[in-house]
């Protein structure tokens, strides 16, 4: 099979570097293009980034020419863009990239709401993909997807599980690895022997992601599930690995046993295809008393699993509440990983592959 | 007026240091017995202590020869004596103790529970004090007072200025520092770039001392309050100071204004009374976005007060819900200065000083 | 007295802050202004900078408006102005105030080295200060004094009284902390289990600033100590305080309790006129073995001594030399408090007080 | 080829651990017995052991039921046993198991410097291999081997290139990871924010074992080296990866690109005779100015080789003199990995595979 030829944007940062490495080798993909920041244009990959990950990448990108971001720019015999644009012009630029027909799949937080952009966590809303369709009506050819920020992606995909025992309330609060600020986003002076509890936008982001994921299709949008989400967001000493501490009252009573079992069996669309970055058990529970822990667990299922621990139920509260703690890998589960997995989802459904 | 004479057991670990700097430089106390394991026996302090604070205790203490922790060698000059023992021998030591007729206050978890044992927050249930009274019939004259665990003594301290609205559920996820667990309790080699996310013991420890700090007395022992807790409790790479994000579901709605003002303006009997080691707001309210943090804000009102911050409604969930961070002192607020305040208030209340 | 009217230029940067702690609360010093950058000019000083030290400022400080750092709009009234400005700006700024008359007191590097500019470690060099009557013949009536790098404050406060064995050889590798890079200077990402074996430029102003701090002056400049010096810089996970692994090799031999004994008794001129910032003991001997250490040493004498340990002969060399670790607060020894004591050994000596 | 059965003493400490994590998955050799001590006899290893690396063990091993490490109880279809004993009792399991025929492969450090006891790093002296025949006047049949002190192998394989040039003076100051002093050895609260400068015997260590390596066989024992080393050995807040910086003088006059060759063409018997744990490349010259940093270089070769960085001359000193860098994985090439390497140096030159 030929492979399908992508491009990064905002290939140097933590995100991009992830989606180079990633990427990089891949039996679907190929990096034909990375695009940076005007400054870095024409330099050498290797050169420029500050490269934080897996020792060697393969010679074609260590030495690819970096290009810049500009739609115009992008060269027409790419099919997919990944965006690990920073926000501020993100929007602006994968719209126009839709406009001149490009799929983008993208890691950028705006747009991540909006009626007719799917945002997919793979394995816990596949059917959402549909609602790209939806993008025809904007006049254009191209589809903006979209994955979900880093917290929600690890949070739905441990509540996928329960979605059959009902999701009434889930109260959350994370302990949020620096990796998740980027490369330069948290200095060490604020963080080495400290906490930050407070990240800009993440709780809202928690909330109505979450309830976007877990929600429904309708004919011409969506519909937020009706579970209630309350997220407390900090920031502590941790590289990679987002620990999540969550209580959440189900539908009906539950039994730790039968939790257990439907977090460990539970598989789905992208496990069923075949996807090569789908994690053969998406949600692991280690039955450890002291675990997930960031650093033992946030590379399960080459990151792209989540570990669930400590599933009990408080003890004073009604039947139907649980509590547990979840934990993801950020730059991998959270942002790269599942982009790659959300443009895999796709270019199956499409019979692109 | 002459110094009350005490003794500290327990006096070279991390919250025994602490109350031997404290105490060191009491207006009303000095020290007049350290106890320490066998193997420290006749051993100048300062040679033995693994010393980790401000650099110069008076020379009487640096110098002062370690006894044991028998009972029956504590100098019968003692009238009080602070237990910083460790849990499996504390319980035995304390009752002996108390048999023989000394005023106990104990930092040790054993006995917390029991009837008739007052354990005192000082600002938050100083009446409860008169439990002590019960001991009586136990058959001694000593008294054993407790202060309570540190996580429990920093939530109840920021919940009670709560009370007067009703405090119906609290959800509590603590991010607690190293020295929680003593010199030697968290290996260095698993809390750099980790969270560890349990403590043994702890969260049932937040659940029931806190029903009884905000409990009432009866005429034969305390009514724990109705108040349900669950608690998630971790271990994070944090020198001092823990940090807990609570979600409380009070009595009725609630605004945010009028609960900033009640906290602020909290002050109890120990404030009343001019306490020695009592901080005059003990309640701070930190209107930064991104406080409290544990390194900028532990020694708030040298260490005795707490920090909330971030105090929100969640926006999705009933008006009665209200959301927050409080950190405190552990060593101090959550250990040596809080044993050291419920000294104060007994021997104030007792009319000694 | 009256006290002397100050400025500090860069007063929201990590030096600048220290600066205006210690200025804050100086016997003899009055902050009349505060510098910072363009952006944030008129802004309240508290409300601009993130202040990371001591809770409680002034009122006037907290309150104090922010001026800009252009030498034509310092007050006149002003007699010293401290700068903490960025090396990219220092040099101009700085010999256009000299030009205009004021006393700069400057902890940016550039000009360190020059003939006329005293570069002054207190205790050290006091009698270097007389190199700035050389700079009249620039044509101006101002002066500039500098103080040096962090890493050579620390170097040479050790190495002062070995002067007296002379001192041939220093071979030096520093574990520099995260604060001598400012507040955004080093990347949580980068430093959390990491070290980082680099410092731009800093190898070069140890070993070039240690020669001229030890150096002699002449009719026209000075003349660089013979001492040869080599210095590799490395950032470590540490907040505050360098620690610097010192090996020297003197004029003749030595014995480690005449070398202890010299450094426990140095003191001098600071000491001698009793400058409000001199520690009493400038260069402090630690005989346990595990010290210093930086989170238990580095606010020694208020952040102002350097602390001593592990002073070894290293079995295998000739008798001359010597080894032993140093630790200094960057910010206080290194930075912001020297700078204070240079300019109170100005005023002293220039009979302003 | 059959496989040769081995058994790993001290099976559950952070050194025993990478041993059976290296061996689980070796061509040439098979786990047959995992000792540990007393307390966890018959235990199942994995429930045992806080395992802290790669998450999959085999089945095999995982449920192997643990042994003590009472000479007489090792099986005798052992053939080679691996010793990650603690000091205190190595060295007379080890004389015992050499009595009962054993091969002895050891980490532990007692018998280091004794005449007849080879103490290899196996591309620098592998020849001194043939010491262990003078084991035969013990009157024993088995074989004691040693493999260095985790710095001393990282520093000893950063200077056999340059033994050509000659090596007359070594100055190293080390800055060593938490894992070097096993899981519970550095307390998380002495660590994070600090620096301890102090880890007992390990400078005498580096001396005299550097030495010893870097020296000759002779036809009763060994002579050291005449180079002469100093050290000093400080903790860092870094998990694993050994960093040091060395000052050397060699015995001519060097150029950088000469040694910078030599240490980047360094091979040899391990590399020649292709035992499976030897790295291609022994010596990695990084150029990045930078680096090495040992979260980013510990894995380098798998942990097995070192990396080189910063090599310069010391501008002020005579030609002769050389710094650099140098990083190597404590665990691998400093412990488990290397002994490993010594057993199949061992096995290949008695021609048991």
């Amino acid at each position: 099979m030929d492979k399908i030829n992508v491009a990064v944007l905002g290939a140097t940062g933590l995100v991009g570097q992830k989606m180079v490495e990633i990427l990089s080798k891949h039996p679907w993909f190929r990096i034909s293009y990375l695009g940076a920041s005007e400054s870095k244009r024409g330099l050498r990959y290797m050169e420029t980034v500050k490269w934080r990950f897996s020792e060697y990448l393969p010679d074609e990108i260590v030495d690819m020419r970096l290009g810049g971001t500009r739609p115009d720019e992008i060269p027409g015999n790419i099919d997919i863009v990944f965006s690990a644009l920073p926000s501020s012009v993100a929007a602006e630029v994968e719209i126009e990239l839709a406009r001149l027909g490009f799929i983008i799949v993208s890691n950028a937080s705006p747009l991540r709401l909006e009626r007719d952009i799917p945002l997919i966590n793979p394995e816990v809303n596949p059917h959402h993909l549909k609602l790209a369709k939806l993008q025809e009506a904007r006049g254009w050819k191209g589809r903006i997807l979209k994955n979900p920020n880093c917290t929600a992606a690890i949070l739905t995909l441990s509540l996928a599980p329960l979605r059959e025992y009902g999701i009434k309330e889930v109260i959350v609060t994370t302990m949020q690895a620096i990796s998740g600020a980027g490369l330069r986003g948290v200095p060490g002076y604020e963080i080495v022997d400290n906490i930050i509890p407070f990240i800009e936008s993440e709780e809202d982001k928690i909330i109505d992601e979450t309830r976007k994921i877990l929600g429904e299709t309708t004919s011409n949008g969506y519909r937020p599930a009706e579970t209630i989400v309350s997220a407390t967001a900090t920031r502590v000493p941790v590289l990679d690995g987002h620990l999540e501490s969550v209580h959440v009252r189900l539908g009906k009573p539950v039994d730790i046993d039968d939790v257990t079992s439907s977090m460990e069996k539970f598989v789905s669309k992208p496990q069923k295809l075949g996807l090569p970055t789908a994690p053969p058990q998406p949600v692991i529970v280690n039955r450890y008393p002291d675990r997930p822990q960031p650093r033992l667990d946030r590379n399960a299922g080459n990151g792209m699993s989540v570990v669930v621990g400590r599933l009990e139920k408080p003890r004073l509260f009604d039947k139907e509440w649980l509590k547990y703690l979840v934990l993801g890998h950020n730059l991998i589960r959270g942002a790269a990983g599942i982009a790659v997995l959300v443009a895999e989802l796709y270019v199956k459904e499409e019979g692109l592959v």
